[in-house]
Protein backbone atom coordinates (compact mmCIF):
# COMPACT_ATOMS: atom_id res chain seq x y z
CA UNK A 1 0.00 0.00 0.00
CA UNK A 2 1.13 3.61 -1.13
CA UNK A 3 1.40 5.60 2.28
CA UNK A 4 -2.31 7.73 1.12
CA UNK A 5 -3.71 3.68 1.16
CA UNK A 6 -2.08 3.33 4.47
CA UNK A 7 -3.34 6.40 6.07
CA UNK A 8 -6.98 5.86 4.76
CA UNK A 9 -6.86 2.52 6.59
CA UNK A 10 -5.44 3.85 9.78
CA UNK A 11 -7.50 7.36 10.06
CA UNK A 12 -10.06 7.13 7.60
CA UNK A 13 -13.72 6.04 8.85
CA UNK A 14 -16.44 4.44 6.43
CA UNK A 15 -19.90 5.40 7.51
CA UNK A 16 -23.30 3.88 5.58
CA UNK A 17 -24.28 5.49 2.30
CA UNK A 18 -20.53 5.17 1.07
CA UNK A 19 -19.25 7.73 2.94
CA UNK A 20 -15.39 7.88 3.65
CA UNK A 21 -14.57 9.79 6.19
CA UNK A 22 -11.38 11.71 6.12
CA UNK A 23 -11.75 15.12 7.79
CA UNK A 24 -9.19 14.20 10.48
CA UNK A 25 -6.03 14.29 7.80
CA UNK A 26 -7.62 15.52 4.05
CA UNK A 27 -10.34 17.83 3.87
CA UNK A 28 -11.00 19.86 7.34
CA UNK A 29 -7.64 19.21 9.66
CA UNK A 30 -4.82 18.76 7.33
CA UNK A 31 -1.77 16.82 7.55
CA UNK A 32 0.54 18.83 5.95
CA UNK A 33 3.31 16.32 5.48
CA UNK A 34 0.51 13.87 3.99
CA UNK A 35 -0.18 16.57 1.45
CA UNK A 36 3.37 17.15 0.46
CA UNK A 37 3.48 13.59 -0.39
CA UNK A 38 0.50 13.91 -2.62
CA UNK A 39 2.00 16.82 -4.56
CA UNK A 40 5.17 15.27 -4.87
CA UNK A 41 3.36 11.63 -5.87
CA UNK A 42 1.72 13.76 -8.73
CA UNK A 43 4.54 15.54 -10.09
CA UNK A 44 6.12 12.42 -10.34
CA UNK A 45 3.24 10.67 -12.37
CA UNK A 46 2.50 13.82 -14.48
CA UNK A 47 6.61 14.50 -14.73
CA UNK A 48 6.47 13.57 -18.65
CA UNK A 49 3.68 16.30 -19.09
CA UNK A 50 3.79 19.94 -19.39
CA UNK A 51 1.57 21.81 -16.99
CA UNK A 52 0.88 25.50 -17.12
CA UNK A 53 -1.72 25.51 -14.79
CA UNK A 54 -3.53 23.94 -11.43
CA UNK A 55 -7.33 23.71 -11.62
CA UNK A 56 -9.61 22.86 -8.69
CA UNK A 57 -12.35 23.35 -6.86
CA UNK A 58 -13.14 25.23 -3.54
CA UNK A 59 -13.00 24.43 -0.45
CA UNK A 60 -11.63 20.97 -0.11
CA UNK A 61 -9.41 20.81 -3.38
CA UNK A 62 -7.58 23.64 -2.67
CA UNK A 63 -5.23 22.55 -0.03
CA UNK A 64 -3.81 20.14 -2.33
CA UNK A 65 -3.72 21.55 -5.16
CA UNK A 66 -2.00 24.44 -3.84
CA UNK A 67 0.57 22.34 -2.06
CA UNK A 68 1.15 20.14 -5.65
CA UNK A 69 1.57 23.94 -7.19
CA UNK A 70 4.68 24.38 -5.14
CA UNK A 71 5.67 20.94 -6.78
CA UNK A 72 5.21 21.89 -10.50
CA UNK A 73 5.71 25.59 -10.33
CA UNK A 74 2.57 26.99 -11.71
CA UNK A 75 -0.46 28.77 -11.06
CA UNK A 76 -3.28 28.08 -9.30
CA UNK A 77 -6.67 28.62 -10.41
CA UNK A 78 -10.23 27.53 -8.44
CA UNK A 79 -13.34 27.44 -9.37
CA UNK A 80 -15.76 29.18 -7.05
CA UNK A 81 -19.16 28.00 -6.35
CA UNK A 82 -22.03 29.99 -5.95
CA UNK A 83 -26.28 29.91 -6.22
CA UNK A 84 -26.87 32.67 -7.85
CA UNK A 85 -27.19 32.60 -11.63
CA UNK A 86 -25.36 35.72 -12.23
CA UNK A 87 -24.22 34.99 -15.86
CA UNK A 88 -22.26 38.26 -17.02
CA UNK A 89 -19.57 38.30 -19.92
CA UNK A 90 -16.34 37.57 -17.53
CA UNK A 91 -16.71 34.06 -16.56
CA UNK A 92 -16.86 30.91 -17.49
CA UNK A 93 -20.00 28.93 -16.06
CA UNK A 94 -20.75 25.36 -15.22
CA UNK A 95 -22.90 23.39 -13.39
CA UNK A 96 -21.88 20.60 -10.54
CA UNK A 97 -24.02 18.27 -8.37
CA UNK A 98 -22.96 17.53 -5.27
CA UNK A 99 -22.95 14.04 -4.15
CA UNK A 100 -21.98 15.36 0.02
CA UNK A 101 -24.70 18.38 0.20
CA UNK A 102 -27.23 16.80 -2.42
CA UNK A 103 -27.48 20.22 -4.04
CA UNK A 104 -26.25 21.39 -7.71
CA UNK A 105 -24.13 24.11 -7.20
CA UNK A 106 -22.90 26.98 -10.30
CA UNK A 107 -19.18 26.58 -10.41
CA UNK A 108 -17.19 29.28 -12.45
CA UNK A 109 -13.69 31.19 -13.08
CA UNK A 110 -13.06 34.33 -14.54
CA UNK A 111 -12.23 34.42 -17.75
CA UNK A 112 -9.19 36.29 -17.16
CA UNK A 113 -7.33 33.38 -15.45
CA UNK A 114 -7.99 30.62 -18.17
CA UNK A 115 -6.54 31.20 -21.55
CA UNK A 116 -6.93 29.25 -24.42
CA UNK A 117 -4.51 26.93 -25.40
CA UNK A 118 -2.97 26.61 -21.81
CA UNK A 119 -2.59 22.77 -20.43
CA UNK A 120 -4.17 22.44 -17.27
CA UNK A 121 -3.98 19.53 -14.94
CA UNK A 122 -6.99 19.35 -12.53
CA UNK A 123 -6.66 18.22 -9.06
CA UNK A 124 -9.22 17.42 -6.58
CA UNK A 125 -9.43 15.37 -3.27
CA UNK A 126 -12.37 12.51 -3.88
CA UNK A 127 -13.65 11.14 -6.75
CA UNK A 128 -16.91 9.93 -6.82
CA UNK A 129 -19.65 10.18 -9.35
CA UNK A 130 -17.18 12.38 -10.91
CA UNK A 131 -19.72 15.64 -11.36
CA UNK A 132 -17.02 17.67 -10.09
CA UNK A 133 -14.72 16.79 -12.49
CA UNK A 134 -17.64 17.19 -15.42
CA UNK A 135 -17.80 21.06 -14.59
CA UNK A 136 -14.21 21.57 -13.98
CA UNK A 137 -13.53 19.92 -17.36
CA UNK A 138 -16.44 21.84 -18.93
CA UNK A 139 -14.58 25.20 -18.10
CA UNK A 140 -11.08 23.77 -19.57
CA UNK A 141 -13.23 23.30 -22.92
CA UNK A 142 -14.60 26.30 -22.71
CA UNK A 143 -11.79 28.07 -22.28
CA UNK A 144 -10.15 26.34 -25.16
CA UNK A 145 -7.58 25.44 -23.27
CA UNK A 146 -6.53 21.70 -22.46
CA UNK A 147 -7.11 19.45 -19.70
CA UNK A 148 -3.40 17.83 -19.31
CA UNK A 149 -4.65 15.54 -16.97
CA UNK A 150 -6.26 14.75 -13.86
CA UNK A 151 -5.27 14.07 -10.48
CA UNK A 152 -7.20 12.66 -7.88
CA UNK A 153 -6.53 11.84 -4.14
CA UNK A 154 -9.13 9.25 -3.44
CA UNK A 155 -11.45 7.94 -6.06
CA UNK A 156 -14.17 5.51 -5.03
CA UNK A 157 -14.00 2.83 -7.53
CA UNK A 158 -17.29 1.29 -7.51
CA UNK A 159 -19.01 4.76 -8.47
CA UNK A 160 -19.05 5.82 -11.86
CA UNK A 161 -17.14 8.57 -11.92
CA UNK A 162 -13.91 7.13 -12.85
CA UNK A 163 -15.06 5.31 -15.97
CA UNK A 164 -16.86 8.01 -17.21
CA UNK A 165 -13.56 10.31 -17.20
CA UNK A 166 -11.30 7.43 -18.48
CA UNK A 167 -14.27 6.68 -21.10
CA UNK A 168 -13.61 9.99 -22.50
CA UNK A 169 -10.24 9.31 -22.72
CA UNK A 170 -8.64 11.70 -19.88
CA UNK A 171 -5.57 10.56 -17.86
CA UNK A 172 -6.63 9.68 -15.03
CA UNK A 173 -4.31 8.99 -11.79
CA UNK A 174 -5.92 8.23 -8.46
CA UNK A 175 -3.51 7.66 -6.24
CA UNK A 176 -6.26 5.47 -4.13
CA UNK A 177 -8.97 3.75 -5.55
CA UNK A 178 -11.55 1.96 -3.37
CA UNK A 179 -13.15 -0.89 -5.03
CA UNK A 180 -15.05 -2.14 -1.68
CA UNK A 181 -16.11 -0.30 1.36
CA UNK A 182 -18.14 -1.43 4.09
CA UNK A 183 -20.30 0.98 6.45
CA UNK A 184 -20.84 -2.38 8.72
CA UNK A 185 -17.72 -3.61 9.09
CA UNK A 186 -15.30 -0.72 8.04
CA UNK A 187 -13.29 -2.65 6.17
CA UNK A 188 -11.46 -0.99 2.87
CA UNK A 189 -10.31 -2.72 -0.26
CA UNK A 190 -8.03 -1.18 -2.54
CA UNK A 191 -7.20 -1.57 -6.68
CA UNK A 192 -4.42 -2.88 -7.04
CA UNK B 1 8.11 48.09 0.09
CA UNK B 2 8.30 44.43 0.32
CA UNK B 3 7.78 41.62 -1.74
CA UNK B 4 3.49 41.41 -1.21
CA UNK B 5 3.18 45.49 -1.22
CA UNK B 6 5.13 45.75 -4.50
CA UNK B 7 3.24 42.66 -6.03
CA UNK B 8 -0.54 44.76 -4.68
CA UNK B 9 0.79 47.37 -6.13
CA UNK B 10 1.76 46.11 -9.69
CA UNK B 11 -1.27 43.61 -9.72
CA UNK B 12 -3.63 44.62 -7.51
CA UNK B 13 -6.63 47.08 -8.83
CA UNK B 14 -8.69 48.92 -6.52
CA UNK B 15 -12.49 49.24 -6.75
CA UNK B 16 -15.18 51.56 -5.45
CA UNK B 17 -16.41 50.05 -2.14
CA UNK B 18 -13.30 49.86 -0.32
CA UNK B 19 -12.46 46.66 -2.33
CA UNK B 20 -9.07 45.76 -3.48
CA UNK B 21 -9.30 42.95 -5.71
CA UNK B 22 -6.19 40.79 -5.90
CA UNK B 23 -7.99 37.80 -7.52
CA UNK B 24 -4.99 37.46 -10.52
CA UNK B 25 -2.85 36.20 -7.18
CA UNK B 26 -4.09 35.61 -3.81
CA UNK B 27 -7.48 34.52 -3.48
CA UNK B 28 -9.24 33.10 -6.94
CA UNK B 29 -5.64 32.58 -9.17
CA UNK B 30 -2.89 32.03 -6.80
CA UNK B 31 0.65 32.98 -7.56
CA UNK B 32 2.40 29.80 -5.61
CA UNK B 33 5.54 31.62 -5.13
CA UNK B 34 4.11 34.53 -4.01
CA UNK B 35 2.12 32.48 -1.52
CA UNK B 36 5.46 30.60 -0.27
CA UNK B 37 6.72 34.08 0.20
CA UNK B 38 4.29 34.93 2.33
CA UNK B 39 4.40 31.37 4.37
CA UNK B 40 8.44 32.15 5.00
CA UNK B 41 7.37 35.77 6.20
CA UNK B 42 5.09 34.12 8.44
CA UNK B 43 7.69 31.76 9.65
CA UNK B 44 9.70 34.27 10.11
CA UNK B 45 7.75 36.62 12.20
CA UNK B 46 6.78 34.33 14.57
CA UNK B 47 9.59 32.70 15.15
CA UNK B 48 9.67 32.80 18.56
CA UNK B 49 5.80 31.59 19.18
CA UNK B 50 5.25 27.69 19.91
CA UNK B 51 2.60 26.56 17.35
CA UNK B 52 1.03 23.39 17.20
CA UNK B 53 -1.73 24.12 14.80
CA UNK B 54 -2.80 27.00 12.09
CA UNK B 55 -6.39 28.38 11.70
CA UNK B 56 -8.38 29.65 8.95
CA UNK B 57 -11.76 29.72 7.03
CA UNK B 58 -12.59 28.78 3.95
CA UNK B 59 -12.32 29.14 1.22
CA UNK B 60 -9.41 32.05 0.33
CA UNK B 61 -7.33 31.10 3.30
CA UNK B 62 -6.98 27.74 2.99
CA UNK B 63 -4.19 27.94 0.03
CA UNK B 64 -2.37 30.81 2.30
CA UNK B 65 -2.65 28.70 5.57
CA UNK B 66 -1.65 25.20 3.70
CA UNK B 67 1.90 26.47 2.11
CA UNK B 68 2.49 28.28 5.63
CA UNK B 69 1.51 24.79 7.19
CA UNK B 70 4.79 23.72 5.19
CA UNK B 71 7.28 26.08 7.16
CA UNK B 72 5.42 25.92 10.61
CA UNK B 73 4.83 21.92 10.04
CA UNK B 74 1.99 21.66 11.92
CA UNK B 75 -1.87 20.36 10.81
CA UNK B 76 -4.25 22.86 9.16
CA UNK B 77 -7.67 23.34 10.32
CA UNK B 78 -10.05 25.03 8.39
CA UNK B 79 -13.44 26.47 10.09
CA UNK B 80 -16.23 25.91 7.41
CA UNK B 81 -19.33 27.75 6.19
CA UNK B 82 -23.13 26.58 6.58
CA UNK B 83 -26.67 28.56 6.33
CA UNK B 84 -27.97 26.02 8.41
CA UNK B 85 -27.89 26.49 12.20
CA UNK B 86 -27.46 22.51 12.69
CA UNK B 87 -25.88 22.73 16.22
CA UNK B 88 -25.02 19.62 17.72
CA UNK B 89 -22.94 18.51 19.96
CA UNK B 90 -19.74 17.52 17.89
CA UNK B 91 -18.83 21.44 16.75
CA UNK B 92 -17.70 24.22 17.95
CA UNK B 93 -19.86 27.39 16.14
CA UNK B 94 -19.70 31.06 15.58
CA UNK B 95 -20.71 33.47 13.31
CA UNK B 96 -18.80 35.70 10.69
CA UNK B 97 -20.63 38.48 8.90
CA UNK B 98 -18.84 38.82 5.02
CA UNK B 99 -18.12 42.11 4.13
CA UNK B 100 -18.14 40.91 0.69
CA UNK B 101 -21.23 39.63 0.64
CA UNK B 102 -23.17 41.07 2.56
CA UNK B 103 -24.49 38.52 4.60
CA UNK B 104 -23.77 36.23 8.12
CA UNK B 105 -22.67 33.23 7.79
CA UNK B 106 -22.11 30.27 10.34
CA UNK B 107 -19.24 29.11 10.81
CA UNK B 108 -17.49 25.93 12.67
CA UNK B 109 -14.98 23.32 13.25
CA UNK B 110 -14.97 19.53 14.71
CA UNK B 111 -14.50 19.37 18.25
CA UNK B 112 -12.29 16.40 17.32
CA UNK B 113 -9.50 19.48 15.95
CA UNK B 114 -9.08 21.96 18.15
CA UNK B 115 -8.28 20.97 21.53
CA UNK B 116 -8.02 22.76 24.85
CA UNK B 117 -4.31 24.02 25.33
CA UNK B 118 -3.73 24.04 21.85
CA UNK B 119 -1.59 27.00 20.83
CA UNK B 120 -3.12 28.07 17.59
CA UNK B 121 -1.91 30.11 15.12
CA UNK B 122 -5.07 32.24 12.68
CA UNK B 123 -4.12 32.83 9.20
CA UNK B 124 -6.10 34.69 6.66
CA UNK B 125 -5.59 36.21 3.59
CA UNK B 126 -7.40 39.77 4.44
CA UNK B 127 -8.67 41.74 7.66
CA UNK B 128 -10.86 44.38 6.85
CA UNK B 129 -13.65 44.73 9.65
CA UNK B 130 -12.20 41.97 11.93
CA UNK B 131 -15.60 39.56 11.34
CA UNK B 132 -13.98 36.25 10.02
CA UNK B 133 -11.08 36.80 13.29
CA UNK B 134 -14.19 37.26 15.82
CA UNK B 135 -15.56 34.14 14.45
CA UNK B 136 -12.21 32.64 14.88
CA UNK B 137 -11.00 33.92 17.92
CA UNK B 138 -14.09 32.43 19.37
CA UNK B 139 -13.99 29.14 18.19
CA UNK B 140 -10.61 28.69 20.02
CA UNK B 141 -11.81 30.31 23.30
CA UNK B 142 -14.73 27.81 23.12
CA UNK B 143 -12.10 24.93 22.83
CA UNK B 144 -9.82 26.31 25.54
CA UNK B 145 -7.03 26.36 23.43
CA UNK B 146 -5.35 29.79 22.85
CA UNK B 147 -4.31 32.43 20.33
CA UNK B 148 -0.74 31.89 19.50
CA UNK B 149 -1.01 34.71 17.15
CA UNK B 150 -2.23 35.76 13.83
CA UNK B 151 -1.23 36.24 10.67
CA UNK B 152 -2.58 38.33 7.46
CA UNK B 153 -1.38 39.33 4.83
CA UNK B 154 -3.54 42.06 3.84
CA UNK B 155 -5.10 44.49 6.35
CA UNK B 156 -7.05 47.38 5.36
CA UNK B 157 -5.86 49.22 8.10
CA UNK B 158 -8.40 52.16 7.33
CA UNK B 159 -11.07 49.71 8.68
CA UNK B 160 -11.63 49.00 12.12
CA UNK B 161 -10.39 45.36 12.20
CA UNK B 162 -7.14 45.75 12.83
CA UNK B 163 -7.75 48.20 15.69
CA UNK B 164 -10.17 45.97 17.55
CA UNK B 165 -7.63 43.01 17.14
CA UNK B 166 -4.85 44.95 18.71
CA UNK B 167 -6.69 46.34 21.32
CA UNK B 168 -7.80 42.72 22.56
CA UNK B 169 -4.31 41.75 23.14
CA UNK B 170 -3.63 39.20 20.59
CA UNK B 171 -0.43 39.29 18.90
CA UNK B 172 -1.39 40.42 15.09
CA UNK B 173 0.76 40.38 12.30
CA UNK B 174 -0.22 42.03 8.43
CA UNK B 175 2.52 41.54 5.80
CA UNK B 176 0.84 44.59 4.05
CA UNK B 177 -1.43 47.21 5.66
CA UNK B 178 -2.87 49.44 3.31
CA UNK B 179 -3.89 52.69 5.42
CA UNK B 180 -5.40 54.71 1.90
CA UNK B 181 -7.27 53.70 -1.37
CA UNK B 182 -8.39 55.68 -3.66
CA UNK B 183 -10.87 53.98 -6.15
CA UNK B 184 -10.98 56.90 -8.64
CA UNK B 185 -7.52 57.29 -8.65
CA UNK B 186 -6.41 53.75 -8.06
CA UNK B 187 -3.85 54.69 -5.51
CA UNK B 188 -2.58 52.86 -2.89
CA UNK B 189 -0.64 54.00 0.32
CA UNK B 190 0.92 51.52 2.66
CA UNK B 191 1.75 52.17 6.36
CA UNK B 192 5.34 51.98 7.42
Amino acid sequence: MNRLEQKIISDGIVREGNVLKVDSFLNHQIDIDMLNWIGEEFKRRFSDVKVDKILTIEASGIALASVAALHFNVPVLFAKKTQSVNVDGEKFCSQVASFTHKCINNVFVSKNYLKAGEKVLIIDDFLAMGSALEGLTDLVRQAGAEVAGIGIAIEKGFQEGGRKIREKGYRLESLAIIDEMDGTTGTIKFRQ
